[in-house]
């Protein structure tokens, strides 16, 4: 494992990473999730698991009084429809005056016009502060001829680690871009996630649950590449440990909520496979 | 364990509670659930788990030839819209007119206004017959000030007795406050659950189960304190055994359907821990 | 085991049957759901399991360009609303032509006016290509008299295979009438599916991971009698596998989606027991 400490101050940045997921435990932060049907109670049992609060709310009506009492907003176009959009935009905007971490998960983004369109209308009208996205999302997303088979990025792009970094610049937030190897970027640094395993494939909400992670992370560590980062090795490693308890996915799938709930410090440490770099 | 006999000539509590679970297995009731998009999957699973049919309507167009079918409707204000709240009502109107118990879950009561207020209307313009709540949401609607964060009760209430026999007098319905003890009253007995378990926090979808589980239970038990009851016992033994079988939430979690649809009545009455009293 | 050759000189339909779920590992096909939200987790978790990609998408919006990438739609009536409804029909027909497979599911028909009605529009508006119902949905369709207990069929119906044959001929589809034995037909040909087990009815969602897998068959098989029946008796298997793995109806549906993943072909003939005959 490699690691480098962060040009800024940021200090040891393997304790830090480890210690933003006991933070979660300790002060049990709301997250608040404008999030589609399909994966909202995954989303909701690894918010649970790992000690942080999950809310859903989508009315117009009150997202934005929701959102003022959480600490960080997760918005997912998985299934967008005309309402929930407006509420996305809504929210995202009341969570910015309360200066809370917004992360945006552009899902489908590149597979329909539809889909670009409003993912780019969020991306201008709210601060976001976390982009997670697949690599066909994330070129669809920045102009780029876009290789999506619905919502799985179609083709390998060669340049990951360019890309992430081109929509960080582009967007003006953290960029992660998940596959075989997770990519997080600011602009200044780029952490390589090599932490996961390929039955992360084979089960819905896996991304989602990502994405709640980063969100809950950066609900409590306002460096919000450390908590991205930290997010995104942490889910790797219960990935690899629940993988080990499994027979398949059914079984993968609540190997990975126990492990959520349960994985030691120590543990994390010992399987963290993070490489962090200067751009 | 305390028992006492009930006031009224319901005879002997204990088997009483005991029975009403076997009754669901034999006259498999139909529960109309109008509900969030969350947690719609465990409330069906928790139906077929204990025998019961789950049926989910929620167009205004259908619910009230829907509900004319069932023995007892849910109203889960999960993830409230303008178009549930309407179907909601409509739905709650018609089991009123076939005298069907209706089951109401004002989730997050507390944490927005409107939430509150969608939840007096249908307190208002439905007769309910179980307000399932936890203390945040029942301090919210008997507009005492309330701690709410997102759709968690975020403070202690050191008299969650008097809060649950005031929300059943104030709304003329077996009120049922939910936490590590559960309370449960008429307006003039008062039952305490001790049964339960810790893990039930960590997984979404409890409070659901038990809502439903108090539907399927008053479709086939005319007494709904009794119902009421015996359905918060059940789930919390459940909870019990399944938590001997569960490695964390996500095993816990398969292993609460695997215990509802097993649970002996022996293993019932052996694990009983409920007081009953006249107030 | 009772086999015979179809007519037709679709070879020997054993050696069919087995080929057609490596093929769906193989092509990955892209299977777009139009679905309800109780169900839609279980949905895109099957598809994944057996190496499809679901995709979920329910906007006017972006149907048609949505359904354009994929190999197979999927319609699911479980929670109509107006809108839902109209994005099916707008997919269907976009579907059509693309010439790809479509499978309809008309949950509850026969239940309320509301839901055979708009059954009966898709199937007027779409062209259907597998038609999968219980028999008091069936029944309900082709305007008779039905037994429906909310999306369950409520009576027995003693001609089940005449039932099947008749939606086949009236609709012009393969029709799939599932329950304890399940039903193929295509008008000329008749499947009978012994394969299956009783833990199927104390989850939710069998019948929808059924929908989806009979899609992502027709995805890779032209003939959809083959496709169907290969669909049902691999999900029969399946369930037979799962049911010695699971201790009940939450570890058996985990063990739905690992024996989905790792079932092997030799295992497959060894389980089948399919009767094919013509009519």
């Amino acid at each position: 494992m490699l690691t480098r400490p962060l040009p800024e101050d940021s200090g040891d940045i393997l304790s830090a990473l480890g210690a933003v997921r006991s933070r979660v435990k300790n002060k049990e932060p709301l997250i608040h999730h404008i999030t589609n049907y399909v994966v909202a109670n995954d989303s909701a049992n690894a918010m649970l698991a790992v000690g942080a609060l999950p809310v859903m709310a989508i009315s117009t009506n009150e997202v934005e009084e929701m959102v003022s009492q959480a600490q960080a907003l997760v918005i997912n176009l998985g299934t967008p429809t005309t309402s929930l959009i407006e509420s996305a935009v809504k929210a995202g905007q009341a969570a910015n005056a309360h200066s809370l971490p917004v992360v945006l998960d552009p899902v489908g983004a590149g597979a329909t016009r539809y889909r670009t369109d409003n993912a780019l209308r969020v991306l201008r009208e709210v601060r976001i502060g976390i982009l997670r996205a697949n690599t066909g999302e994330m070129a669809s997303l920045l102009g780029h001829c876009s290789r999506m088979r619905g919502v799985e990025a179609g083709g390998k792009y060669h340049n990951v680690a360019e890309l992430t970094i081109q929509a960080s610049l582009t967007f003006g937030c953290v960029s992660v871009s998940t596959g075989a190897i997770d990519y997080v970027s600011d602009g200044k640094a780029m952490a390589m996630i090599h932490n996961g395993h390929p039955l992360l494939k084979r089960v819905t909400g896996a991304g989602c649950m990502v994405r709640s992670l980063c969100a809950a992370f950066a609900a409590v560590e306002n460096d919000v590449f450390i908590a991205s980062t930290a997010a995104l090795a942490f889910f790797g490693i219960v990935a690899e440990k629940a993988a080990l308890l499994g027979k398949g996915p059914g079984t993968f799938r609540s190997a990975l909520f126990d492990t959520m709930f349960s994985l030691e410090e120590s543990d994390f440490f010992k399987s963290l496979r993070v490489e962090v770099k200067n751009i």
